[in-house]
């Protein structure tokens, strides 16, 4: 099958101008079929904050009230999206930048209370892969921002690490898929401390003991639980890589890639 | 050739929540192909002051400096146009939200400064409508904010009237094309001051007797212009109702149907 390449960037990335314009131009370059899905960043913070509207986190989940999601559909699906789009169309890639909402392409639903009210948060429920694969077969490189909607017609804000793999997941049918999670460090580090300490290669079993020997950084352990999750599911390999370091990644000479 | 009807909706039927969903329902069931252009409303203007950036207006057009820029692409490229779009999948039409810079469809130059510096303000050079017309084929509804942009990359603040009618020009080529400007008024009055005095069919002499007698309101002028050319250039026909009375405009019960 033809190989697709999904990438997802960060705060980190979006945050920092300089660092944006080396990543796209990067990926830009990519001869792969490929799309991109993006987070949010500081932006929300600081815009939100200007509009009086009170950011609330909970184990690092944004609270998603209704002006909240009036901010962040404006800045995520608007003023970050489009930047990344325009920048990308002048590098001659052929971006289109979507929501969950265009084109039906992703449908979630609001996540139900339980102890906690994240607000409006969507869970993934059905992806239209199909029309994916339409655009990317016309030339089309979709970059979305992670936001979703529900049949009820509202937005739900939802977490752009799982919507990066579960489009991953979801493409397989089509593609043969690697999944890309650029961030700020070169890679899974078998000693937090010590950033030249990448592993270049992990399998679950390997994963395991690194785990039981307390090595991995903690806010390492959900994504990289879900990076081995889209690996049994069907995804082919999983990066995890510096955004600066994405060509290297893909032929192994640089960070951590996860295979089955 | 296969009919397209493409509707211009402006910020007062935007800034109204219940006129907007009316508009939108109606929209959703119009049988032919279609396509929505939307303009920005005073949400732009509360958010900007919010934001701390100044608006100015120079004869009803907004100067577009780089902050304001930005708080019209996360207006009018987030906000509105995910808003529009997700109301409109809630009620089975789907919707693709796009601005100029998405699959590089319409591209424009920044206006260059005579005696005004209009700042990021875009006027359209090219239109990709071979792919507008892949997407309605394609069972998309496209939903156009307005935002345009440069081959260096920029986005550009582009006048909401005038990119529905540079897209109803360029769409000749693959439809019959009308052109619905929906407003605030019931059609172009005979007299001004009188809202039951629509004027059911204009035709170009009939419009230069009505300017000659002064009969038609001067904000007008520009809009009437601008609908007669785009009938001169092939268009079918243009039509300028309420958003309240768009079908049976459609089918001459109401509003003005210009015709060359």
């Amino acid at each position: 099958m033809n190989p697709l390449t999904i990438l997802k960037i960060g705060g980190n990335v979006i945050d920092n101008p300089k660092a944006l314009t080396r990543f796209l131009t990067t990926f830009s370059m990519l001869p792969d079929t490929k799309l991109l899905v993006h987070g949010g960043g500081k932006i929300a913070t600081d815009v939100a904050q200007k509009l009086g509207v009170e950011t609330t986190m909970i184990d690092g989940r944004r609270i998603t009230d209704k002006p909240m999601l009036n901010v962040v559909t404006m800045v995520y699906g608007g003023l970050v999206n489009k930047q990344i789009v325009s920048q990308l169309q002048s590098l001659e890639c052929n971006a289109i930048g979507l929501t969950g909402a265009d084109a039906g392409i992703i449908k979630s639903t609001k996540r139900p209370v339980k102890d906690i009210d994240y607000g409006f948060v969507g869970d993934i429920s059905e992806i239209d892969s199909g029309r994916i694969q339409a655009f990317t077969r016309e030339g089309l490189v979709p970059i979305f921002a992670p936001i979703t909607y529900a049949e009820t017609g509202d937005l739900l804000n939802t977490n752009a690490d799982t919507l990066a793999s579960a489009i991953a997941c979801d493409m397989i049918y089509h593609n043969d898929v690697t999944l890309v999670y650029c961030f700020e460090k070169k890679g899974v580090l078998a000693n937090p401390d010590d950033e030249t300490s990448v592993i270049n290669q992990l399998t679950p079993d390997q994963y395991r003991e690194h785990k039981a020997a307390d090595n991995i950084n903690k806010g390492m352990i959900p994504k990289l639980d879900n990076a081995f999750a889209a690996l049994s599911a069907g995804v082919k390999r999983v990066i995890i890589c510096h955004a600066d370091e994405v060509e290297a990644a893909l032929t192994g000479q640089a960070g951590t890639t996860l295979r089955s």
